[in-house]
């Protein structure tokens, strides 16, 4: 990675921190390497920056104390949820404090009246959802790793059903977070609109632990759909099937999760799932309603398909044929991973605009066949958001610089075609170089400003999204 | 009002930004003391307070020059959409430059195959939608007056279908603004999805014109509805009626609209519109989907009504008969407006969580009732907001104080139950005082330390939302 603007804290400064930080939360706290090292883990390829220590709250006013000592000695702090991030967000490369939420994994309230839920950061999704079970409600972002919330929210995650549900930015109704000025700010609340002030809860969500840390979420809950249908549909192109995908959603059929895998990605799955799909650009689908709706929804993307050249589209109703039918897309991210064993996933994505999205994925094919790659693709397309995931050896020096390029060939392509640098995954510190291409100077110099203002010292989670 | 911080220019400072503004846009400025009135008049009971000048700029670049004359002496800015707002958002109470957007009123591009369009600010919600009419597409937030886009998107706008919809923070996709710098930033853009830096689109939506102007929008569109049903259902009670909407809300029938009306709006219509509606609270709604589903949503929905001692719950889907059934809703405040020739409607509206919105709605009736005020009440209840409009003779300095004091009181009933102080009106002037009993000391700190780091001469729209 290139270095990025920041300052370790003196040794003096951070041996007093550490010794106050040590005597306050007595076994809350570690300096063990194997817990730093951890708690800078990420999934991907970026070299492991491990902080001084880490720390694991309690509560809002715990974590309060423990960014106020901080601020006054000047250590940086870095938010960690369950460490599932893709571009070296919770690295640490000035050291300082890692703020673990492990322990702030309280669901304090739900009012299925209201469709809210109360939680504390570091409950994860799928608990929320076994809790919510026999309510009748879910949660619906689901960016398949079993991430915490607070660092859902703080990455502006979303995953497979964003394309009814929304993302994070959707979903978070209102947060309490501590500032680097050490106060408690509570941003948004239940109320499902506001026109009430600067909408803090949008500039938190998805500004990645570097304005604050986010302690409590209010987060917006849906009622358990009646019926879910679930479906497969080969496709003879990738153009073909991402124009089925375009048509899907301008007919307004409210498609409930819509993911493409390319002919690889499938291939990848029938070795690893023992499947016999046709080795063919593929959709998967699932759609929500009443046992008449899923139906009627079904039947009219199978319509489109068949226009398409897609199809046959089997689906089903009953959970046992769902399942059987999306295994390939539930096992994908493993089933990649062992194409190629001891290889490490640069996993990356981007965003464009639908009706550039065949010509994206196909032009990415063409990048990966010439650059003599293996990455296969999976995208959620009704958002136009697909993912690469070229697999590496960490041996070889070349190949890494080969797929960083890649990368940025791609994120290039995006750009151009009136997308994003990245869709879902963040910035962190590996898209931060690419920040400026997509938003211009005059949006950088007001991100830079706004961080200045919130954070002046630039101690929260200092390297990624701006340098101040 | 009370007195806002923010300062008037000298004179001399003032002269030389007319001056110049007088020779750069010739017919485009005006110091017509009719125009500045115009300019600086709201809907509202809210004194007038007329800007120095008013300009007419025809596109970004043209904003910027007028941004960085302001900046360089001092003088203040008002942006101005179509004047229907309705806390005191475009008075200048330290004079200053308004800056009309209704010569930026290009409809710059309609992209149907990604559902999105992109406009300048100063067209009207109308405009856009008769444009994308033959395209089978349209813009769905509908604040009721024909507002610019920009003014939505300024006021975070929504209407009678966020319910279904959301509001413009969840429409606009991407924007283009000026900055108290001068400086011209992109934020957002045409993908659907992004997670690449800060959210600066949400910031500048909801921001009132205090961070910048809104020179350009991206906004999200919808294909039109394949059927649409439109229906009218009386209740015995506005607890019944507030009952069946949340249990509508919580089996997630995909409901557009759900209008409440109370008994006293009702007979308003009644009187005003010639109709013989049953005088009672009166929820009036829309269902968009194809026929079998707006027929299916439609049944359901007089099913649930009936629960609640509701009905009859009569529906159609011609477009004569739609109208018919909402006709009263359609003229609702003018009907009100009608109840007392010459007093002046002091419109006022607030969110709260929906299962506190039964009592809320009673609570505040009572209030109306023990504080001799005629103030009709209109909701969008799916969503838990409500207006009150009560009818002020302006002539009667006790009235209007008490009329204060009664929206004082309602602002507080709604926070007390975890509401917002406006759901869609905004701050403007009037709900300033309130913004720290909803957000706390910590929000308004980090609000007022945004709007110092975006604008250190306090010169965008000053005396609105934040003192800095």
């Amino acid at each position: 990675m290139a270095p990025a603007a920041g300052m370790r804290p003196s040794p003096d400064a951070l041996s007093v921190v550490m010794d106050a930080l040590s005597r306050r939360l007595a076994d809350r706290f570690s300096v063990s390497a194997a817990v730093r090292e951890q708690h800078a883990h990420t999934l991907t390829w970026i070299q492991n920056q491990p902080p001084d220590c880490v720390v694991f709250p309690r509560d809002t006013a715990e974590v309060a104390e423990v960014v106020r000592l901080c601020v006054r000695h000047g250590a940086p702090i870095v938010p960690f949820g369950t460490g599932t991030s893709l571009e070296g967000h919770v690295n640490a490369p000035f050291g300082g404090v890692c703020v673990s939420t492990e322990r702030m994994s309280e669901i304090v309230a739900v009012h299925p009246e209201d469709l809210d839920a109360v939680v504390q950061p570091g409950v994860t999704r799928r608990r929320l959802n076994d809790h919510l079970r026999d309510q009748g409600l879910f949660f619906p972002i689901d960016p398949g790793a079993d991430a915490s919330l607070g660092g859902m929210a703080a990455t502006r995650a979303s995953g497979t059903n964003a394309v009814r549900y929304g993302t994070m930015r959707d979903n978070v109704l209102g947060l309490t977070a501590v500032l680097a000025s050490g106060e408690i700010i509570r941003a948004g609340g239940r109320a499902k609109k506001s026109s009430s002030g600067y909408d803090l809860t949008r500039l938190l969500v998805g500004s990645e632990g570097t304005l604050g840390i986010i302690t409590e979420l209010t987060l917006r809950l849906h009622g358990t759909p009646e019926a879910i249908a679930a479906g497969v549909c080969p496709f003879p192109s990738v153009a073909a099937a991402c124009a089925a995908t375009t048509a899907t959603i301008q007919c307004g059929i409210p498609v409930a999760r819509i993911e493409l895998l390319d002919a690889l990605q499938v291939r990848a799955c029938n070795a690893y799932s023992k499947l016999a799909l046709p080795e063919v650009p593929t959709l998967f689908l699932e759609f929500h309603g009443s046992d008449a709706g899923v139906a009627e929804q079904s039947e009219r993307f199978g319509e489109i398909a068949a226009d398409f050249g897609g199809g046959p589209f089997e689906w089903a109703t009953r959970t046992e044929e769902r399942n059987r039918l999306w295994q390939a897309r539930h096992d994908a991210f493993w089933a990649a991973a062992a194409m190629r064993p001891g290889a490490r996933p640069m996993s990356t994505d981007v965003c464009v605009p639908i009706s550039r999205l065949a010509d994206c994925v196909a032009e990415t094919q063409a990048d990966i066949a010439a650059s003599g790659l293996v990455a296969p693709i999976v995208g959620h397309v009704g958002d136009g958001n697909f993912h690469c995931l070229p697999l590496i050896d960490m041996a070889d020096p070349a190949e890494i610089a080969a797929c960083e390029a890649f990368v940025g060939r791609l994120v290039e392509r995006a750009l151009a075609m009136g997308g994003a640098c990245s869709g879902e995954h963040g910035v962190g510190q590996a898209k931060m170089k690419h920040l400026e291409a997509e938003h211009g100077a005059g949006a950088m110099a007001a991100m830079r400003a706004i961080k200045r203002a919130l954070d002046p010292q630039n101690i929260m989670n200092p390297g990624k999204i701006v340098i101040p």
